[in-house]
């Protein structure tokens, strides 16, 4: 029985042998993580080598109708694939390195990237229950943190509050390095969190997400830690990037571009001047990587379709003043948006 | 004024121009943290172009001698680079369809690979001062860590501990996913931490270790959870794998090779019979990247320098029974091993 994944990629790319040598793409056939191994499919196949270190957890892990093998100690990839003409690899992937050892061997090489890229795109019923599954911790520990938080502790502090608490709902790690930024470090889109000191009336924005099976959340809240009555600014734009976050989620549908999707947001903002401080594009695909395809820019002609993953996070960086983001993690369902995050948005004083 | 360091590297490749577009190699010649930028070094001088997010930080804080440009926007990178003939990359970090398009372009292309891992495994002074700090942090969060086990508590959740306690006291963020591994969960080298809850008398076996300044510390330790008199075997092989720890510390000197300090700890387990559970080699280089060069295996003829920070980590593994790692974080300093993480190693009971 062949793996049906794995055999529709091979069969995409048209080459002899589809080889995966990067650990997402390996992952997402096998349904195994490891930080060594290949897999190796053609017309007749899948395999997957790995070394002795992951083999039997391997054999009873790997997905349906994959063979795993141990790797032949000390044979190069090169080697490996004797009898293939040409191989698939994905060359955004694969080190030059590699490529060129490959071309030195004969091989002529085709580029898998854009066959992974869109059937990773449209998420598996399993790759959706982890997604979600990835998103409650998120909601979860989002709650479970804001009590605890309190005047004086830093950035640092309270971003490793919250991913501790995501560990404790049952997250096996972050999706990336939470960030949180207070006060005017809000107005800087990827504030490298530091050890500024929480005051009253400062901005709060926090970036976050866990890892679920593998699987990524990815969600971002501003609010006020107490009300200093300085801060009429920020209300007004606030609620127009929550207006603008939420025309996203009433007006995208399946079938639409990634750039029509992109000005839903810009044009709403646009309307309020607002656009020229909403510096980066609307959200990105997000799965087993955080950054995945599709993309929701002003340049992006992808069409969306049901059972895509990615960010609606509509955003206003005033320099030296404050920054607003409300992201959301979302799918599309029946050609509708809907919110796998969810954690309330509208403006919240601490 | 010339950036010193860069010029080093370029200098060593040969090539018209050193190109730097990874984030590890970057920040190592920059000083300076971003996810987007690429270096450019050629005989006159070091160039650093990055994008509007990042430039007015980059401004203030890219290492002396390295002027700070915002990148073209739209321009590709062959169309950056005119003008040069022969261009020095990393192959090994360079993905195969940059390579392909800068080939396509006309450049003539050398590996840079050599040149930064010689330099990068030889720590400059700022260089192991973070280091150090990461290390400190890391034996600080574990003797925090200690006393909070519990019984019933799982993987997961103690590991969740020790990371946030390494965030508490100072770190930026872990330098690997930390390994917790209960009972026979030792005894797989490359543990995924699960849900396992800690029983009584089981053994533990903690992987960790987290970064200070954008440098890595590594550490690993092995104890007792109560003592259920039913682990006289552990015991025995404990002591051995700290004396073959111990016997690297006062043996390794400057000037041998990663082979020979490898066989100090592999011929002391020979002796009694454990070699054959010893399945991986003794340690690798620590620093930017939590694995890179020297490494200290059977294998490696790298003649070992002052100021290179690696591990001393020998480890048993007895299938599905139990396994004993003990790893520090040391460095060369005066020909002599000097210990980075240093937290107590004799056999502990909980």
């Amino acid at each position: 029985m062949k793996n049906l994944l794995t055999d529709k990629i091979f069969s995409a790319t048209g080459a002899d042998a589809l080889v995966v040598t990067q650990e997402d793409y390996r992952f997402y056939l096998t349904g195994f993580q490891s930080s060594f191994g290949v897999v190796v499919a053609d017309k007749n196949g899948a395999k997957f080598y790995t070394d002795s270190r992951y083999l039997e957890a391997a054999k009873s892990k790997v997905n349906e109708g994959i063979k795993v093998l141990e790797y032949p100690k000390g044979e190069s990839l090169a080697d490996l694939l004797k009898g293939y003409s040409s191989l698939a690899l994905s060359l955004a992937k694969t080190s030059a390195s590699e490529y060129i050892s490959l071309k030195n061997a004969g091989y002529d090489i085709v580029d898998s990237t854009s066959a992974f890229e869109l059937s990773m795109a449209i998420k598996l019923p399993d790759e959706l229950k982890n997604i979600k599954a990835a998103c409650e911790v998120a909601d979860k520990a989002y709650l479970a943190l804001l009590p605890q938080i309190k005047e004086g502790m830093s950035e640092n502090q309270v971003a490793a509050l919250l991913e501790y608490e995501m560990r404790k709902f049952g997250a096996s790690g972050t999706s990336f390095s939470t960030i949180c930024a207070f006060g005017a470090n809000s107005s800087v889109p990827h504030h490298e969190t530091d050890d500024t000191k929480l005051k009253f009336g400062d901005i709060v924005l926090i970036d976050y997400g866990c890892k679920v099976g593998g699987y990524c959340s990815d969600c971002t809240r501003t609010f006020l830690f107490g009300d200093d009555k300085k801060h009429e600014e920020f209300k007004q734009a606030y609620n127009r990037v929550l207006e603008a976050h939420m025309l996203v989620k009433e007006k995208f549908t399946a079938g639409m571009t990634g750039r029509e999707g992109d000005a839903i947001a810009r044009d709403y903002l646009k309307q309020y001047g607002l656009d020229k401080y909403f510096t980066h594009s609307l959200g990105h695909g997000i799965g087993i990587n955080i950054h995945e395809s599709p993309n929701l820019s002003p340049k992006s002609e992808q069409v969306f379709e049901n059972g895509m993953v990615f960010s609606d996070e509509p955003g206003v960086y005033f320099e030296g003043k404050f920054g607003i983001r409300i992201e959301d993690t979302v799918t599309l369902e029946n050609g509708k948006v809907v919110s796998l995050t969810d954690s309330d948005k509208s403006l919240k004083i601490l």
